[in-house]
């Protein structure tokens, strides 16, 4: 990765405001530490905003899309179809994340860099088509070199126009059919796990489904003999264009500041691409949620994450950071607009 | 309990429109169940409001405030003052649930059901004071039946005026310290269990603090020999003026089909006693955390309760119920919003 921004470092929380957001937290009218996650989360804000009241008011939601050439393996329980015809839902405003980011009051962008079939000019989808789907992971590279680069550059682009345009948190979506086969393999590549411990039912797959999903990652990487700190060439052999553009945008919100979300599974393995390649990005990263598939955990596991809800969505498209907005709002309100002891004149602790 | 009010049968969620919704929900354009809890909400909110969109636009946040007299034994971390300190600071606007209820548009009443020190006429607090706080329950009865009957119609009439005034949703909080000794003397009077089972650090005790207030439940709980399933003798002798309001309140509301959202520790000890008076009062209750009070959980297992948030919040005032109002909203616009397969021309599993 020759690129300029991948040379770039990671942006350092500021310390200073974290220990002044602590001091102020203590000072707040209730028993030290009784708000629970929800002053963790206000006093990382601080540092990560580099003041002493933080704010998440304009949110940013991109959803990248692209199929995946290992569909063709029955890996999941939708038709490839369904790929394209999300992105055309996403444009017409009637998917979940169009739902909860109308609620929200959030930017939501959709960036198509490679479904099988093209939907066609559509408001409110970006064209980036790298390619009509990756090639099927089984048999060959799901993608290039070259094409990894333009889906990493694809998701750093989408980082420096949120970073110019002043969002207080970036969301990253995807919707891929057989994506989490991607993401499965991707996660027992850098972990070193067995496919058995990682796959799930994605969509819906039945338990001879799973297994069989299973065999085909355990074949695929028996077969690519990827070195587990190899980041790029994990991703290029059985990689995604949309977790690749993910992993893209999360490294460069990391470098310029720009506190994250992270969604689920699939989100969340390119979490893990992220900080495989510059440890320090996880200052910058909050977790939306435990995803019901069950190779997430073991991927929060390996990056030391708490995920903010366990409402055993697993759906994708950013749903499950959308719906942890609020808990980041209210943290910030409260550290914002509560009483301290002294203002309310409560008496403090025996 | 004579009161005509307590004779009134529960109502019933429609069991037709949660069909309906169950209907819905599959033909909405995501994988079956990939919303999770969203999902339940959604169909429970349908059956509960009798209809096949859900909404929870108006919400009804009622604290009440009392003092308890086994203060006196040093089982909190702040001194009785705070109660009525913080009714001041709740008038004023300055606790956290006057923060969340702002964010969420929420009405908020505070009720002060029986401070010790009178904290003279305020905005926004209704002064119901039965008794300067209760006795200390580890010399005689906390209060009397007479007193019982007037905390519960308390909450009652509240009840009675959410229902009237067509709100959508109803939070009972609490404020008064001592109240998780009077909870976990309920809790383990009704579940038959020993104080060091039940007792926690509340507002902040330490570990030696914690095993006295076992000690002084233990030494109550024998004294008195109340029956587990005698509801009313418990409250009356280890109960609290705001909790057994709370228990009138979420009794009355499961009464006029009301939706409840049960904030933590007391609150859920207080849906205890009205599940105990009347079992089916929990077809209108929601949970809306996981309190870090210990006992939390067993009160929660007994009541086969799900949290919806896991914060490791511990403030009552009703906050983690405030803070869950989000998801419940959410889980409406998408029920509401979200195009069905056919609608989007999405294909459906294979």
């Amino acid at each position: 990765m020759n690129a300029e921004w991948s040379l770039a470092p990671v942006a350092v929380p500021s310390e200073a405001c974290m220990q002044a957001a602590r001091r102020h937290q203590e000072q707040l009218t209730k028993p030290p530490g009784s708000l629970g996650e929800l002053e963790t989360i206000a006093i990382r804000l601080c540092g990560m905003q580099d003041r002493d009241r933080p704010g998440i008011d304009r949110v940013q939601i991109t959803v990248f899309a692209a199929d995946h050439g290992v569909a063709e393996e029955g890996v999941s329980a939708f038709p490839q179809a369904v790929t394209a015809e999300m992105v055309r839902n996403f444009a017409r405003g009637g998917a979940a994340i169009n739902v909860l980011a109308r609620l929200l009051d959030a930017t939501l962008e959709v960036i198509n860099v490679g479904t099988a079939v093209d939907p066609g000019p559509l408001p409110g989808v970006v064209d980036c088509r790298i390619a009509p789907g990756t090639a099927n992971f089984r048999r060959s590279p799901a993608m290039s070199r070259a094409q990894l680069e333009r889906a990493l550059q694809c998701g750093v682009e989408v980082a420096e126009r949120v970073s110019l345009n002043g969002f207080d948190l970036f969301i990253g979506g995807e919707m891929g059919i057989a994506n989490t086969t991607s993401a499965s393999a991707i996660a027992c590549a850098l972990l070193k796990l067995p496919a058995s411990a990682m796959a799930g039912p994605g969509t819906g797959l039945d338990a001879a489904g799973v297994q069989r999903k299973a065999v085909i990652i355990n074949e695929t990487l028996a077969h690519h003999r990827l070195a587990p700190n190899d980041v790029l060439g994990v991703l290029s052999h059985v990689g995604g264009f949309e977790i690749a553009a993910l992993v893209g945008a999360y490294l460069r919100c990391a470098q310029l500041g720009v506190p994250v979300l992270v969604d689920g599974y699939i989100s969340t393995v390119a979490a893990l691409c992220a900080q495989r390649l510059s440890a320090d990005v996880s200052a910058w990263f909050f977790y939306g949620h435990n995803s019901a598939e069950p190779g997430h955990r073991l991927v929060m596991e390996a990056l030391g994450a708490r995920p903010l809800l366990h409402l055993g969505m697993r759906l994708g498209e950013g749903s499950g950071a959308a719906v942890a907005v609020p808990l980041l709002r209210m943290a910030c309100a409260l550290h914002d607009q509560m009483a301290t002891f002294a203002e309310a004149g409560v008496s403090g602790a025996l």
